[in-house]
Protein backbone atom coordinates (compact mmCIF):
# COMPACT_ATOMS: atom_id res chain seq x y z
CA UNK A 1 0.00 0.00 0.00
CA UNK A 2 2.92 2.20 -0.27
CA UNK A 3 2.13 6.47 -0.66
CA UNK A 4 4.67 8.37 -2.39
CA UNK A 5 5.00 12.25 -2.51
CA UNK A 6 7.47 14.07 -4.96
CA UNK A 7 7.61 17.45 -4.48
CA UNK A 8 9.35 19.30 -7.26
CA UNK A 9 10.20 23.08 -7.38
CA UNK A 10 8.21 24.71 -10.18
CA UNK A 11 6.25 23.16 -13.08
CA UNK A 12 6.38 19.89 -14.59
CA UNK A 13 4.94 18.04 -17.74
CA UNK A 14 2.04 15.50 -17.73
CA UNK A 15 4.53 13.31 -19.66
CA UNK A 16 7.24 13.72 -17.51
CA UNK A 17 4.94 13.10 -14.33
CA UNK A 18 3.90 9.76 -16.11
CA UNK A 19 7.63 9.09 -16.97
CA UNK A 20 8.31 9.48 -12.85
CA UNK A 21 5.24 7.47 -12.42
CA UNK A 22 5.81 4.93 -14.30
CA UNK A 23 9.54 4.46 -12.86
CA UNK A 24 8.34 4.68 -9.36
CA UNK A 25 5.68 1.91 -9.44
CA UNK A 26 7.62 -0.33 -10.88
CA UNK A 27 10.22 -0.28 -8.35
CA UNK A 28 7.75 -0.88 -5.81
CA UNK A 29 6.72 -3.82 -7.57
CA UNK A 30 9.90 -4.91 -8.14
CA UNK A 31 11.59 -4.37 -4.80
CA UNK A 32 8.84 -4.65 -2.70
CA UNK A 33 6.82 -7.12 -4.58
CA UNK A 34 3.60 -4.69 -4.36
CA UNK A 35 1.03 -4.64 -6.97
CA UNK A 36 1.11 -1.36 -9.15
CA UNK A 37 -2.40 -0.73 -8.35
CA UNK A 38 -1.98 -0.43 -4.45
CA UNK A 39 0.72 2.70 -5.01
CA UNK A 40 -0.58 6.30 -4.90
CA UNK A 41 1.86 8.68 -6.26
CA UNK A 42 0.97 12.37 -5.40
CA UNK A 43 2.65 15.11 -7.03
CA UNK A 44 2.91 18.66 -5.65
CA UNK A 45 4.67 21.14 -7.88
CA UNK A 46 6.04 24.11 -5.80
CA UNK A 47 6.45 27.41 -6.81
CA UNK A 48 9.61 28.57 -6.89
CA UNK A 49 9.63 31.87 -3.88
CA UNK A 50 7.96 28.58 -1.84
CA UNK A 51 11.51 26.93 -1.62
CA UNK A 52 13.96 27.91 -0.09
CA UNK A 53 17.26 26.34 0.22
CA UNK A 54 18.92 27.30 3.33
CA UNK A 55 18.04 31.52 3.53
CA UNK A 56 17.75 31.64 -0.53
CA UNK A 57 14.37 31.14 -1.97
CA UNK A 58 14.78 28.92 -5.41
CA UNK A 59 12.89 32.22 -6.88
CA UNK A 60 16.33 34.33 -5.93
CA UNK A 61 18.45 31.99 -7.98
CA UNK A 62 19.56 31.39 -11.49
CA UNK A 63 18.90 28.00 -11.55
CA UNK A 64 18.07 25.04 -8.91
CA UNK A 65 20.18 21.81 -8.74
CA UNK B 1 -3.29 18.32 19.27
CA UNK B 2 -4.31 16.39 16.30
CA UNK B 3 -3.15 17.53 13.08
CA UNK B 4 -4.94 16.01 9.83
CA UNK B 5 -4.60 16.32 6.36
CA UNK B 6 -6.58 15.14 4.05
CA UNK B 7 -5.92 14.85 0.35
CA UNK B 8 -8.06 14.16 -2.10
CA UNK B 9 -8.09 14.21 -6.47
CA UNK B 10 -10.36 17.07 -7.75
CA UNK B 11 -12.12 20.20 -5.97
CA UNK B 12 -14.86 19.60 -3.38
CA UNK B 13 -17.16 22.45 -2.32
CA UNK B 14 -17.31 24.31 1.23
CA UNK B 15 -20.04 22.40 2.42
CA UNK B 16 -18.01 19.14 1.37
CA UNK B 17 -14.86 20.18 3.42
CA UNK B 18 -17.36 21.83 6.27
CA UNK B 19 -19.24 18.34 6.81
CA UNK B 20 -16.35 15.85 6.67
CA UNK B 21 -14.27 18.85 8.88
CA UNK B 22 -17.16 18.28 11.20
CA UNK B 23 -17.46 14.68 11.29
CA UNK B 24 -13.65 14.35 12.03
CA UNK B 25 -13.47 16.61 14.69
CA UNK B 26 -16.42 14.90 16.25
CA UNK B 27 -14.72 11.54 15.98
CA UNK B 28 -11.12 12.92 17.61
CA UNK B 29 -13.36 14.40 20.48
CA UNK B 30 -15.58 11.19 20.96
CA UNK B 31 -12.61 8.79 20.89
CA UNK B 32 -9.39 10.57 21.76
CA UNK B 33 -11.09 12.84 24.03
CA UNK B 34 -9.50 15.86 22.49
CA UNK B 35 -11.13 19.23 22.04
CA UNK B 36 -12.35 20.33 19.02
CA UNK B 37 -10.49 23.28 18.56
CA UNK B 38 -7.25 21.88 19.59
CA UNK B 39 -8.01 19.52 16.02
CA UNK B 40 -6.37 21.14 12.82
CA UNK B 41 -7.65 20.02 9.43
CA UNK B 42 -6.24 21.03 6.52
CA UNK B 43 -7.75 20.35 2.95
CA UNK B 44 -5.10 19.61 -0.46
CA UNK B 45 -7.35 19.75 -3.43
CA UNK B 46 -4.72 17.85 -5.66
CA UNK B 47 -5.35 17.99 -9.19
CA UNK B 48 -6.56 14.89 -10.91
CA UNK B 49 -2.98 15.23 -13.19
CA UNK B 50 -0.73 15.11 -9.89
CA UNK B 51 -2.04 11.68 -8.55
CA UNK B 52 -1.13 8.64 -10.23
CA UNK B 53 -2.43 5.25 -9.08
CA UNK B 54 0.07 3.00 -10.25
CA UNK B 55 1.61 4.08 -13.84
CA UNK B 56 -1.68 5.91 -14.66
CA UNK B 57 -2.35 9.49 -14.26
CA UNK B 58 -6.14 10.10 -12.84
CA UNK B 59 -6.85 12.94 -15.77
CA UNK B 60 -5.94 9.50 -17.83
CA UNK B 61 -8.86 7.48 -16.21
CA UNK B 62 -12.92 8.04 -16.89
CA UNK B 63 -13.62 8.52 -12.86
CA UNK B 64 -11.64 7.82 -10.01
CA UNK B 65 -12.80 5.20 -7.11
CA UNK C 1 -8.76 8.07 -4.00
CA UNK C 2 -8.29 9.84 -0.59
CA UNK C 3 -5.19 10.35 1.47
CA UNK C 4 -5.66 10.50 4.57
CA UNK C 5 -2.54 11.38 7.91
CA UNK C 6 -3.61 11.42 11.24
CA UNK C 7 -0.94 13.01 13.80
CA UNK C 8 -1.81 12.33 17.37
CA UNK C 9 0.60 13.40 20.13
CA UNK C 10 1.11 9.99 22.39
CA UNK C 11 -0.05 6.27 21.63
CA UNK C 12 -3.86 5.40 21.14
CA UNK C 13 -4.92 2.23 21.06
CA UNK C 14 -5.81 -0.41 18.34
CA UNK C 15 -9.69 0.47 19.13
CA UNK C 16 -9.44 4.13 18.72
CA UNK C 17 -7.36 3.86 15.47
CA UNK C 18 -10.25 1.66 14.11
CA UNK C 19 -13.11 3.92 15.08
CA UNK C 20 -11.96 6.68 14.05
CA UNK C 21 -10.83 4.73 10.55
CA UNK C 22 -14.66 3.96 10.39
CA UNK C 23 -15.71 7.41 10.59
CA UNK C 24 -13.50 8.90 8.53
CA UNK C 25 -13.94 6.67 6.06
CA UNK C 26 -17.57 6.60 6.53
CA UNK C 27 -17.71 10.34 6.25
CA UNK C 28 -15.43 10.52 2.94
CA UNK C 29 -18.10 7.54 1.33
CA UNK C 30 -21.11 9.73 2.18
CA UNK C 31 -20.15 13.18 1.65
CA UNK C 32 -17.73 12.70 -1.68
CA UNK C 33 -19.13 8.84 -2.75
CA UNK C 34 -16.11 7.75 -2.73
CA UNK C 35 -15.48 3.97 -1.83
CA UNK C 36 -14.09 3.13 1.45
CA UNK C 37 -11.14 1.01 0.18
CA UNK C 38 -9.88 3.72 -2.02
CA UNK C 39 -9.38 5.35 1.08
CA UNK C 40 -5.74 5.02 3.11
CA UNK C 41 -5.41 6.43 6.29
CA UNK C 42 -2.02 6.45 8.09
CA UNK C 43 -1.87 7.55 11.70
CA UNK C 44 1.28 8.78 13.14
CA UNK C 45 1.47 8.87 16.98
CA UNK C 46 4.09 11.77 17.70
CA UNK C 47 5.74 11.16 21.13
CA UNK C 48 5.34 14.10 23.07
CA UNK C 49 8.75 15.57 23.16
CA UNK C 50 8.51 15.68 19.60
CA UNK C 51 4.90 18.21 19.23
CA UNK C 52 5.64 21.86 20.17
CA UNK C 53 2.89 24.13 20.52
CA UNK C 54 4.81 27.40 20.27
CA UNK C 55 7.64 27.04 22.46
CA UNK C 56 6.61 24.53 24.82
CA UNK C 57 6.74 20.61 24.14
CA UNK C 58 4.17 19.11 24.70
CA UNK C 59 6.20 17.09 27.50
CA UNK C 60 6.67 19.38 29.49
CA UNK C 61 2.70 20.20 30.03
CA UNK C 62 0.73 18.48 32.66
CA UNK C 63 -1.93 17.90 29.58
CA UNK C 64 -2.51 18.56 25.60
CA UNK C 65 -5.71 19.84 25.31
CA UNK D 1 19.91 17.25 5.62
CA UNK D 2 16.80 19.15 7.27
CA UNK D 3 13.73 19.69 5.45
CA UNK D 4 11.14 21.88 7.02
CA UNK D 5 7.45 22.30 5.96
CA UNK D 6 5.93 25.39 6.80
CA UNK D 7 1.85 25.58 6.41
CA UNK D 8 0.15 28.83 6.45
CA UNK D 9 -3.59 29.81 6.28
CA UNK D 10 -3.55 32.43 3.58
CA UNK D 11 -0.89 34.71 1.38
CA UNK D 12 2.23 35.77 3.02
CA UNK D 13 4.40 37.85 0.55
CA UNK D 14 8.02 36.83 -0.35
CA UNK D 15 10.11 39.09 2.33
CA UNK D 16 7.82 36.78 4.53
CA UNK D 17 9.21 33.74 3.64
CA UNK D 18 12.86 35.03 3.04
CA UNK D 19 13.15 36.47 6.53
CA UNK D 20 11.63 32.74 7.96
CA UNK D 21 13.83 30.80 5.87
CA UNK D 22 16.53 32.52 7.32
CA UNK D 23 15.15 32.87 11.13
CA UNK D 24 14.68 28.88 10.45
CA UNK D 25 18.27 27.85 8.48
CA UNK D 26 20.05 30.36 11.52
CA UNK D 27 18.35 28.52 14.37
CA UNK D 28 18.64 25.02 11.99
CA UNK D 29 22.92 25.84 11.83
CA UNK D 30 23.14 26.87 15.26
CA UNK D 31 21.23 24.05 16.91
CA UNK D 32 21.95 21.41 15.24
CA UNK D 33 25.02 22.39 13.50
CA UNK D 34 24.25 21.62 9.80
CA UNK D 35 25.03 23.86 7.29
CA UNK D 36 22.24 26.07 6.04
CA UNK D 37 22.90 24.88 2.30
CA UNK D 38 21.51 21.12 3.46
CA UNK D 39 18.59 22.64 4.77
CA UNK D 40 15.60 22.64 2.30
CA UNK D 41 12.35 24.88 3.00
CA UNK D 42 8.56 24.56 1.58
CA UNK D 43 5.74 26.63 2.03
CA UNK D 44 2.37 25.88 1.77
CA UNK D 45 -0.33 28.66 1.45
CA UNK D 46 -2.91 27.04 2.45
CA UNK D 47 -6.47 28.22 1.46
CA UNK D 48 -8.32 29.91 4.47
CA UNK D 49 -11.53 27.78 3.15
CA UNK D 50 -8.84 24.08 3.38
CA UNK D 51 -8.25 25.03 7.05
CA UNK D 52 -10.49 23.97 9.70
CA UNK D 53 -10.09 24.69 13.49
CA UNK D 54 -12.42 21.92 15.09
CA UNK D 55 -15.62 21.97 13.11
CA UNK D 56 -14.76 25.65 11.55
CA UNK D 57 -13.33 26.17 8.36
CA UNK D 58 -10.95 29.42 8.74
CA UNK D 59 -12.72 30.90 5.95
CA UNK D 60 -15.35 31.30 8.23
CA UNK D 61 -14.04 33.51 11.09
CA UNK D 62 -13.52 36.92 11.13
CA UNK D 63 -9.73 36.82 12.26
CA UNK D 64 -7.36 33.29 12.58
CA UNK D 65 -5.09 33.46 15.53
CA UNK E 1 15.54 20.18 -5.52
CA UNK E 2 13.23 17.12 -5.32
CA UNK E 3 12.00 16.11 -1.68
CA UNK E 4 10.14 12.64 -2.31
CA UNK E 5 8.82 11.15 0.81
CA UNK E 6 7.68 6.98 0.28
CA UNK E 7 5.72 5.78 3.09
CA UNK E 8 5.61 1.70 3.08
CA UNK E 9 3.64 -0.39 5.30
CA UNK E 10 5.84 -2.77 7.62
CA UNK E 11 9.99 -2.77 7.81
CA UNK E 12 11.83 -2.93 4.42
CA UNK E 13 15.53 -4.10 3.82
CA UNK E 14 18.24 -1.70 3.92
CA UNK E 15 19.29 -3.21 0.92
CA UNK E 16 15.33 -2.22 -0.81
CA UNK E 17 16.05 1.13 0.01
CA UNK E 18 18.76 1.39 -1.17
CA UNK E 19 17.84 -0.11 -4.18
CA UNK E 20 14.15 2.32 -4.59
CA UNK E 21 16.48 5.20 -3.72
CA UNK E 22 18.49 4.60 -7.12
CA UNK E 23 15.26 3.83 -8.98
CA UNK E 24 13.45 7.11 -7.93
CA UNK E 25 17.08 9.35 -8.22
CA UNK E 26 17.61 7.54 -11.39
CA UNK E 27 14.49 8.88 -12.35
CA UNK E 28 14.27 12.32 -11.70
CA UNK E 29 17.88 12.67 -13.08
CA UNK E 30 16.95 11.27 -16.48
CA UNK E 31 13.29 12.77 -16.41
CA UNK E 32 13.85 16.10 -14.73
CA UNK E 33 17.60 16.97 -15.47
CA UNK E 34 18.34 17.12 -11.50
CA UNK E 35 21.54 16.18 -10.07
CA UNK E 36 20.87 13.41 -7.97
CA UNK E 37 22.96 14.73 -4.83
CA UNK E 38 20.02 17.78 -4.53
CA UNK E 39 17.64 14.37 -4.23
CA UNK E 40 16.57 13.81 -0.99
CA UNK E 41 14.52 10.88 -0.14
CA UNK E 42 12.84 9.71 2.90
CA UNK E 43 11.21 6.37 4.01
CA UNK E 44 8.59 6.29 6.76
CA UNK E 45 7.78 2.34 7.39
CA UNK E 46 4.31 2.49 8.87
CA UNK E 47 3.05 0.45 11.62
CA UNK E 48 0.98 -2.00 10.00
CA UNK E 49 -1.71 -0.74 12.69
CA UNK E 50 -1.32 2.51 11.52
CA UNK E 51 -2.47 1.74 8.35
CA UNK E 52 -6.32 1.43 7.18
CA UNK E 53 -7.79 1.42 4.10
CA UNK E 54 -11.03 2.23 4.36
CA UNK E 55 -12.41 1.06 8.03
CA UNK E 56 -10.24 -2.13 8.21
CA UNK E 57 -6.02 -1.83 9.73
CA UNK E 58 -3.76 -3.81 7.58
CA UNK E 59 -2.86 -5.92 10.83
CA UNK E 60 -6.42 -7.30 11.02
CA UNK E 61 -5.28 -8.31 7.19
CA UNK E 62 -3.48 -11.36 6.00
CA UNK E 63 -1.47 -9.27 3.31
CA UNK E 64 -1.42 -6.00 1.75
CA UNK E 65 -1.34 -5.72 -2.15
CA UNK F 1 -2.83 28.77 13.00
CA UNK F 2 0.94 27.27 10.96
CA UNK F 3 1.58 24.00 11.27
CA UNK F 4 5.24 23.14 10.51
CA UNK F 5 7.06 20.24 10.45
CA UNK F 6 10.93 19.37 10.92
CA UNK F 7 12.76 16.44 9.83
CA UNK F 8 15.97 15.63 10.76
CA UNK F 9 18.54 12.94 10.06
CA UNK F 10 18.93 11.12 13.88
CA UNK F 11 18.52 12.31 16.86
CA UNK F 12 18.46 15.44 18.66
CA UNK F 13 17.90 16.20 22.05
CA UNK F 14 15.00 17.47 24.22
CA UNK F 15 16.79 20.48 24.99
CA UNK F 16 17.91 21.37 21.20
CA UNK F 17 14.19 20.95 20.11
CA UNK F 18 12.79 23.27 22.33
CA UNK F 19 15.74 25.92 21.52
CA UNK F 20 14.35 25.17 17.48
CA UNK F 21 10.79 26.16 18.97
CA UNK F 22 11.44 28.73 20.42
CA UNK F 23 13.41 30.44 17.46
CA UNK F 24 10.48 28.77 15.05
CA UNK F 25 7.50 30.16 16.89
CA UNK F 26 9.00 33.55 17.59
CA UNK F 27 9.79 34.10 14.21
CA UNK F 28 6.40 32.99 13.30
CA UNK F 29 5.24 35.63 15.31
CA UNK F 30 7.35 38.41 14.91
CA UNK F 31 7.09 38.04 11.16
CA UNK F 32 3.22 36.52 10.28
CA UNK F 33 1.71 38.44 13.84
CA UNK F 34 0.25 34.49 14.71
CA UNK F 35 0.23 34.16 18.24
CA UNK F 36 2.64 31.67 19.62
CA UNK F 37 0.22 29.30 21.09
CA UNK F 38 -1.68 28.84 17.33
CA UNK F 39 1.52 27.01 16.00
CA UNK F 40 2.19 23.47 16.05
CA UNK F 41 5.46 21.93 15.67
CA UNK F 42 6.54 18.38 14.76
CA UNK F 43 9.83 17.29 14.89
CA UNK F 44 10.03 13.70 12.83
CA UNK F 45 13.71 12.40 13.91
CA UNK F 46 14.41 10.07 10.66
CA UNK F 47 16.98 7.47 11.15
CA UNK F 48 19.89 7.64 8.79
CA UNK F 49 19.24 4.84 7.04
CA UNK F 50 15.76 5.84 6.07
CA UNK F 51 17.19 8.99 4.28
CA UNK F 52 19.09 9.09 0.94
CA UNK F 53 20.72 12.13 -0.86
CA UNK F 54 19.81 10.73 -3.89
CA UNK F 55 21.00 6.79 -4.24
CA UNK F 56 22.93 7.16 -0.71
CA UNK F 57 21.84 6.09 2.32
CA UNK F 58 22.87 8.81 5.17
CA UNK F 59 23.53 5.65 7.09
CA UNK F 60 26.27 4.58 4.56
CA UNK F 61 27.95 7.99 4.91
CA UNK F 62 30.48 9.38 7.46
CA UNK F 63 28.68 12.07 7.73
CA UNK F 64 25.66 14.28 7.03
CA UNK F 65 26.20 17.77 6.02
Amino acid sequence: MPYINIKVAGKISVEQKKEIAKDISDSIQRVLGKSKKSCYIVFDEVERENWAVGDMLLSEKKKDG
